[in-house]
């Protein structure tokens, strides 16, 4: 059988604009990982009669529907109740879940009082399989009502992904006994219609494995998916297509299954036991910001200054003043100067740093929107690089996509490729 | 005539999890803002027979049909041609379009040659409404089929934004007549649910004006809404409802039509021509981000230290190794020394400092994931607090709450309101 999904997501604070639908986005990645097809989201309100309205469509062009929110303690909370009205199955307590709620109340809400209304979390539709929550007080639950699978899960992020990551996941191998295996490139320095051109021959529709490029801010992910009996087959199937990529792009290929270019870089550096710093003029900490976001960042992570004006680049990183008067703040002497002090003031083996022009206007200099200097402190000497940003299509994205240079600059530096 | 919008997002991307659709959160807080309800949101993929099928049922349920993507020169970008077909409206070449286009390129895509494809952007509905597009090639158009409006975006974010702010909103408020004006009143440092018992008589539905609240990560945001005949009239009517909601809340309202505490706190300094400067542990980068993420931050943020470690807080921020052998990073002590030496280092008016646990794991002194201390220096003297986020849903949550706590005790202090 052929499996494909609609995502319902419902919460009226979607409609208002309040938040992103995010919940669509990680169940739409993960169920594409698990080669099951998603032909619709859907977003309704906190409404019953348009959430019946919202399945009776869904049922009719999907065999998967997953919804997300609704699932709360509070009045306004109709998921459950509308799902098990419109496909005809009664809701009932569930003692062990309500001992799970009660037990997660005791552990991690501390000084709040579980309430009535939280009992009705323990009503669940005759039948289902429960998704206990370990994140929260809401469980998720899965029912079958003829070809039809209803998967019911919270609308936090947080929840839900932690529910769809540990309990579906499973659950939706179980049920389409699908062979589905991918791996995942992650490119920098090569644009999505590039990697497409030269990786053409390779991308045929309906081919086993499969290989379908996604553009990120200022990246390319390249996935390579395998049907196969078993995962060792399906290994057998990637490891070929992987090698021709990698052979084929080279070096602008900076992981495979990893999440980011920091994450790689920090990966490379708690290897070597090294560790880093930043001096960051434009990104304005958004380097420090990105390294730190990710748990164990102490381990390598030193710590940086942002120097947002001259009289800071001075002071905390030494830089000359004869250097910032002479050749101004965006310069090549510059970031240099501000990489070798930011080492040296903060005893790390390697120092990035970063200055130039985030927008909206250009520097006093009349330096462009764009114009961004690039430099890398190492034991065996400094480096530094000019990245034209100039067609950045916002302060937001110029620093973004200057953040993302310097690490590719740290981590070629690393693996001793090309500069 | 009531009316009602839908919005339809097209796009395989959406589908596949690459992006969220932020684009339908944007379209539904200015559709909200104008009076206008959206009762679904639908995404599909770049597929002409489902695209058509989303439309049937979006023309059966809503007057207003908003699309975005779709719009490009590529092959797979189908909305026009498609909705076209669907509305039985055909498409015709718009010359003074193609000029558009031709001198968008020549302006904007240097290097990059025009080709027969982008031709196809200058084919629009006959009859239709153009809206050119500034910041992309691209354009947006309306149609008037019957009863029904049906409105085209470009997909990318920015060029999705620009057009409905400056094209889209002027269209619909000619269409509807309606005179809506609203205020949104900021919020920080009491929950949604609090900020509702405590205005629960002021929140009628169907009343004039309206207030209603949304939860922001750690906020709330209050929105007043009035329909009136003149802005006067409305301005008129929606005064005394803010004033009671400020009279009611107190000082935890931090704003009117602002964007966030850091844009409020940035404001107040540049106004008093005050700089800031901040010593960052646990936030790793994140208070320095998010005011340099503000266009205009170089007037009042000099700069500051992400000590990540202990050795940086000594050599950059001075602090004395006893404290930190003494109480330990994360304490009061240490937190008021980085302040002050942060202040020292740039030179600055105010520096605020944050030390704490963002986890995932208690740090070396067994202080629980969430315990922050944050110490503000200035001209008079130094504060510290210590806030409790040990109920901080993951790391980045705790992270940002942090930050936001660091703003709010800089803002209570520049206004000398309870610190």
């Amino acid at each position: 059988m052929r499996y494909n999904a609609e995502l319902i997501a419902v919460g009226t604070e979607l409609l208002l604009g309040n938040i992103a639908n995010t919940d669509a986005q990680m169940l739409s990645e993960g169920l594409s990982a698990l080669g099951i097809d998603v032909y619709y989201h859907t977003v309704v309100g906190d409404n019953p009669q348009r959430l019946k309205d919202a399945l009776a469509i869904a049922k009719g062009r999907a065999n998967i529907i997953i919804t997300t929110g609704g699932l709360g303690p509070t009045y306004d909370d109709l998921t459950k109740q509308t799902i098990c009205e419109s496909f005809g199955v009664p809701l009932e307590f569930h003692p062990e879940v309500w001992e799970d709620i009660k037990s997660y109340f005791l552990k991690r809400m501390k000084g709040k009082a579980i309430t009535e209304n939280n009992r009705q979390q323990a009503m669940l539709p005759v039948g289902c399989t429960v998704f206990y929550n370990d994140v929260g007080t809401a469980p998720g639950c899965a029912m079958a009502c003829g070809d039809t699978r209803v998967i019911m899960l919270p609308g936090p992020p947080y929840e839900c992904r932690y529910l769809f990551t540990h309990k579906v996941v499973p659950y939706l191998k179980d049920l389409t006994h699908e062979k589905i295996f991918s791996h995942s490139l992650r490119i920098f320095g090569m644009g999505e219609s590039q990697v497409e051109a030269v990786l053409h021959d390779m991308m045929v529709e309906g081919a086993n494995p499969t290989l379908a490029p996604y553009a990120k801010t200022g990246e390319v992910q390249l996935r390579a998916t395998a049907k196969a009996p078993t995962e060792e087959a399906a290994e057998e199937m990637l490891r070929p297509v992987l090698e021709k990529v990698r052979g084929t792009l080279g070096d602008v290929v900076y992981g495979t299954d990893v999440a980011s270019l920091e994450e790689v870089v920090l990966a490379e550096l708690k290897t070597r036991g090294r560790t880093l710093s930043a001096a960051e003029s434009c990104t304005g900490g958004l380097i420090a910001k990105r390294v730190t976001d990710l748990p164990g960042a102490s381990a390598v992570f030193r710590g940086g200054v942002v120097s947002y004006t001259n009289g800071v680049k001075e002071s905390a990183l030494g830089v000359p003043r004869d250097l910032l008067d002479t050749y101004g703040a965006v310069s090549e002497p510059v970031a240099v100067a501000m990489a070798e002090g930011c080492r040296n003031l903060c005893g790390s083996d390697y120092a990035l740093s970063v200055t130039g022009v985030a927008g909206p206007d250009r520097d006093d200099r009349g330096n462009a929107v764009g114009t961004v200097f690039i430099a890398l402190s190492s034991p065996n000497g400094t480096v530094c690089r000019q990245v034209d940003l100039t067609r950045g299509r916002s302060r937001g994205h110029i620093r973004h996509l200057a953040a993302s240079h310097a690490f590719d600059l740290l981590r070629r530096r690393l693996l001793d490729l090309p500069l």
